[in-house]
Parts: C-alpha cells; sequence; structure tokens
C-alpha cells in the first residue's frame, strides 16, 4: 500500500468519538481520508477532525465500501450488526463494544500488554477491552510480567460518563437539585427529590453511590463485573486467573477508579513494584500520600495514562500487593485504547 | 443499686452527639438523670433529651463527678484525657474513640458479635469500634459463627460526615460550586474550583473520590486502614485473620458502604449466606439485584442495622463470598452501638 490508509469512524457523535476525534486531530497523522458515521439521527452534522470541518455520514453499508480501517464507538447490538459487514467489504475492524470481546477469533488487545495479538484476526475484527478492565489492566499486566498473577479482588469507583453522555446529563441534573440543599441526612430524601428519572442508574447517583452496573448476570453477578474476568483473563493469557469484582457507580463525571488486591505466584516488594510501575509506559506512579500524592479522578480525568497510588504489601501475604488506580474511562477506557490498535493496523498495512 | 443509673454523655454538640441524642429520646428510657457536656466552646447551650431542654456544661472534673455511665464522643486526644478521669471517678466509660481499642485491658464491644465481652474491663473503660468496622463486622460475625472467617479484602467509600460536621460542610461548600458547571471533565478543573481549602479531606470530594483517610501510618498503609484490621481481629478474636482494607472517601453526607470479599475455612453457599444474614440481628438482608434492591446510602441513612446486598459466591473460590454492606456511620458506626453498649451496663449496674 502506498497511499495512506482510510479511516472510518463509526459512532463519531457519542461521547466516546468526541473524544476520538480530538486523538486523531492529536496524534501522528498516519491516515489518509477520514470518514465520520453516526445514526441516521445525528447525520448531516460537522464537526472538525485534523482542524477541518467534516460532515458525519448516516451509518448504511456505503458508508462503509474502501475503507482500511473502521472504528466501532457504538452500543454493542449496533457493533454486533455492522461490524461483520465493515469487514465483508475488507476493513480491519476495531470494536470497542463488548459484542466480540470473548470471540476467540477476535483478539483483545492492550498494546501496552499483548501487541503481538493484534495481527491474528480471523473474522478481520480486533475488540478494545472495557473501561474498568483498562483501568487496571495496564499496571496488573506490567507487575504480571516480573511477579506472575494468580487472584485478583478489585472494587471499582465508576464515573457516570461509563454509561454515555446519558450518564453525564443525570449525574448533573441531579447534582443541581441536591447541591444547596440539607439532602442527604435522612433515608430517601435524595431519592425522592431527585424523583423516578435516575436516568441509566438504578438509583440516585447524587450524594450516592450504586453498587450496580451492566445487565443481570447468572448467580447474582453484573455483565460488567464478569466480564472484567474474562477480559482480564483472556488479555493476559491466564484462563485460570481467580478474579472478583464489584462495580460500583459513585457521583464523579470522568474517570474511573478500582482498588485492586492482587495475589502473585511469587513473594512481592513494594520496592520492587516501584521499580516497575515507574518504568512501565502507559502507567505513572503517584505515590507519596504523606505529602498527599496519590491519584484522583479530578487529577487524571483528560490524560492518557493509568495513574497508580496507595500500594502496599499485604500485611498477612507476602505474595499480595494491594493499590489504587485511576483512569480517563473515555480515554485510555476507551478512545484511546482504540486509537492506539488502529494505529498499530494502520501501520502495519502502511508497511511496504 | 436501686435509683436508676446516671449518664453523661461527653461531646454532646458534635455529629454524633446529635445522634445520640436522639437515640436516647427514642429507645427505653433506663437513665436516671442524664448530663450533657461538650467543649468549653459549646457549653450554655440547651439540648432537647427525653422531651427537656438540659444545659449543656463545660468538660472538667466536676462534670465527672458521680455519673453511672459516662459516654465520650471525642476526638481520641481528649478522650485519652478525660476517659481515665471519669473511670478514677467511679464511672463506667463507654468512649467511641480509637484512644483505647487496642489497649487488652479495654473490651472492643459489638453487641451483636460479642456481649459477653462487655463484662470484663479492669480500666473502667469499654471501646466501642470505628464507623468502618462497625459497618462491616456485623455481617461478617455472623458469616464467621456458619463457615469460619480466614480473609478479608474490603474496599470501603466513606461518606463525608465520618469526618464530622467539618467534613459535611466541605462537601456541601464545593458542591455548591461545581453544580450547574460543566466542571469535571478536564484535569484539574475541580480542584481548581474548589480550590486549596478542601475542609478535613486531602483533596476535593465533589465530583471525586479520595483514596484516603486517617493519618500515615507504617509502609503506605493510613491509620484507618490499619484499625479495620486490628479491629476486626479483635472483635472476632482472631488474631490472626487476614485483613487487607483500602479506605476511599466518597461524596455521599452519611452512610458508609463496603465492599467486602471473605474467604472461610469452609465452603459456602449463597443460599445458606442468606438464610444466616436474613435471621442474623442488627442486618437486613436487601438482595435482589434483578428487581433493583440492594443497599446505597441514599436508602440506609438514619435507619440503625446493617444492610447487605450484591451476595455472591466467589466464581473461582468455593471458600468465598462477596457482599456489598451499607451502614449509617453516625449510628451503627457511632452513636448506636455505644448505646447499646451503655444500655447493657445500665442493665447490668441495675440488677439487683
Amino acid at each position: 500500500m502506498t497511499r495512506r490508509p482510510t479511516l472510518t469512524v463509526v459512532g463519531a457523535t457519542g461521547a466516546v468519538g468526541a473524544v476520538m476525534l480530538q486523538i486523531l486531530s492529536q496524534h501522528a497523522d498516519i491516515w489518509g481520508e477520514i470518514r465520520l458515521v453516526s445514526s441516521p439521527r445525528s447525520a448531516g452534522r460537522k464537526l472538525a477532525v485534523r482542524g477541518e470541518e467534516t460532515e458525519v455520514l448516516a451509518l448504511c453499508e456505503e458508508a462503509l465500501e474502501g475503507t482500511d480501517v473502521a472504528l466501532f464507538l457504538v452500543p454493542e447490538e449496533i457493533a454486533a450488526q455492522w461490524a461483520p459487514i465493515a469487514a465483508a467489504k475488507g476493513a480491519v475492524v476495531v470494536d470497542n463494544s463488548p459484542a466480540f470481546r470473548m470471540d476467540p477469533d477476535v483478539p483483545l488487545v492492550v498494546p501496552e500488554i499483548n501487541p503481538h495479538a493484534v495481527r491474528v484476526r480471523p473474522r478481520g475484527i480486533v475488540a478494545s477491552p472495557g473501561c474498568t478492565t483498562l483501568a487496571l489492566i495496564v499496571a496488573v499486566g506490567a507487575l504480571h510480567a516480573e511477579f506472575g498473577a494468580s487472584e485478583l479482588v478489585v472494587s471499582a469507583y465508576q464515573a457516570a460518563s461509563g454509561a454515555g453522555q446519558d450518564g453525564v446529563a443525570a449525574l448533573r441534573a441531579q447534582l443541581s437539585v441536591v447541591a444547596g440543599t440539607e439532602l442527604g441526612s435522612h433515608p430517601g430524601d435524595v431519592r425522592r427529590a431527585v424523583g423516578d428519572d435516575t436516568g441509566p442508574f438504578p438509583g440516585p447517583l447524587a450524594l450516592n453511590v450504586v453498587p450496580w452496573s451492566g445487565t443481570p448476570g447468572e448467580d447474582g453477578w453484573s455483565s460488567e463485573e464478569l466480564r472484567i474476568r474474562e477480559e482480564t483473563r483472556k488479555i493476559l493469557a491466564l484462563p485460570e486467573l481467580r478474579v472478583s469484582a464489584t462495580c460500583v457507580r459513585v457521583p464523579v463525571v470522568t474517570a474511573h477508579s478500582v482498588s485492586v488486591h492482587a495475589r502473585f505466584e511469587r513473594p512481592v516488594t513494594v520496592a520492587r513494584a516501584h521499580e516497575i510501575l515507574a518504568t512501565s509506559p502507559g502507567v505513572v506512579l503517584y505515590d507519596d500520600p504523606a505529602a498527599g500524592d496519590f491519584p484522583t479522578p479530578a487529577d487524571v480525568v483528560g490524560t492518557d495514562p493509568t495513574w497508580v497510588g496507595r500500594l502496599r504489601r499485604a500485611l498477612d501475604d507476602e505474595n499480595a500487593l494491594e493499590f489504587f488506580v485511576c483512569g480517563d474511562n473515555l480515554r485510555k477506557g476507551a478512545a484511546l485504547n482504540t486509537a492506539q490498535i488502529a494505529e498499530a493496523i494502520g501501520a502495519e498495512l502502511a508497511a511496504p
């Protein structure tokens, strides 16, 4: 291929799409044409990418013709329907949805961890993991390479934007109801003030936390919790890894946090773990609590890396570490990882 | 003793004191005189207890004379100084602060778990555990009695009122700054809007979570995290119990939540765990996520029990359970447990 590869962004008008357009304008420009596609409802709008106003096309077969790489930043059911169509037309699809993540013929890729996996894609589809998996996997993968991971117990503090623009709108609307009030001290008063319309969340999120995200899976697990287990096992190529995840939504706009208890095959030290994390690509070690240095969503939102702090060795287990990670769920947790995969494919296609 | 015992509430004007006065007005009245005491700064105010306006006395030796039971609802350093003075004057002290919790001559009591411990008090002092320990211990203790606890990995979602009235004021002030804005999408914008005065928290709490509470302990642990381990071991009489705790402050006014991974000596089933929790005193089982039933702070604030939901067996460990607990950190987490201990002592003193 002597020309630059053509890129199509399906879902350009959503929350993740908006971040993708920023990234495409900021990263080294390896693309020829960039085509923007959305649902018919949002088509016709003009959006800026690489400094040019570009009209958004409605998703249809024609819009997917003649593209080398197609990014799918759309809900699962849309990706399930349209990604195979794009692949059949010759595009390499990079899908941000859960639709193909557990398909054995679709690689699930985090470029810092398993970059080689991107090259074997029998269906012409490469999947990007979910935002909570991405919040923890870069740090966990780096420590796994040294110590050998055997068990993860993780509790997530998930931001509203993980549920899309509707989630952010619901949180902002609820906050303006409760701010400046004395609400929050009596049972149900936040629930009554917010009313029955809690947006995409199964309870009020302002002045509250909601221990649920996703759809009901088997035996009381949520789909998001099961996905963290399945995705982590697949990315690390550890099909027996013990994983227990609990997902809780918190009143934060953007940036997921995860409290991680990680057990390893070999004994660990904080000093060696610090060395590893301080030199791992995609990780920022920010860990001096006595000086007030630990990551919080307010500090990491809008940034690319996974931030790691609060690293301790378990007091009762010389093989286990505790730590706290924060990452922007719209950047590394979605658009950035998808863009990194696409850039690896673009470089491969452009190679002589 | 033929007369009713005299009760002194030290710290009557604080956040926990306010809840204590409610409880004393609501519970069966076993007390003779109830005396209210506070710092000299707040003394002279009149507060209602049992329907009577009562003047608050300044803390001094005289105010502690002739009382049978003295409740200390004050910061650690005040309790460390004054509780032994009250005990020397003949009072049985019930201390809500951390000052004496780990003293081997001071029992640490949760009436649902170790009620017998209250009777052996060589220093005349009984301690009540911290609010995060109390959020989880009633449920964990009930399951331990059946399955034998061997390891806990817990991540807390701590409310602002755990840091007292200053914590609540800081959260409310920050919320009125950020509500109705677009803040929360760019690094540092919440931090800049809130400014350097983040109250008792080491970072902004509105639209954020802060993975720290307490003071720096050894090896990167916070004092609150170490206390959860020490207190849980002492209450359950399991000095070897493996405990890893992570404390994170969330923008909730009142009610702590904890995500618990509990490993036991014996295999567990969700069905049996449900039976145990549904019949344990002080616990409400609220666990049907498909119907939207799981505890959240907004639902449990102002109530007495520990609420338990999201119960699952670990997928990769037949000896481990995951669950999510919520409890009001000012009621069971502080004033209620202290009142329950005092009522047990009051009944003992009143017995012929």
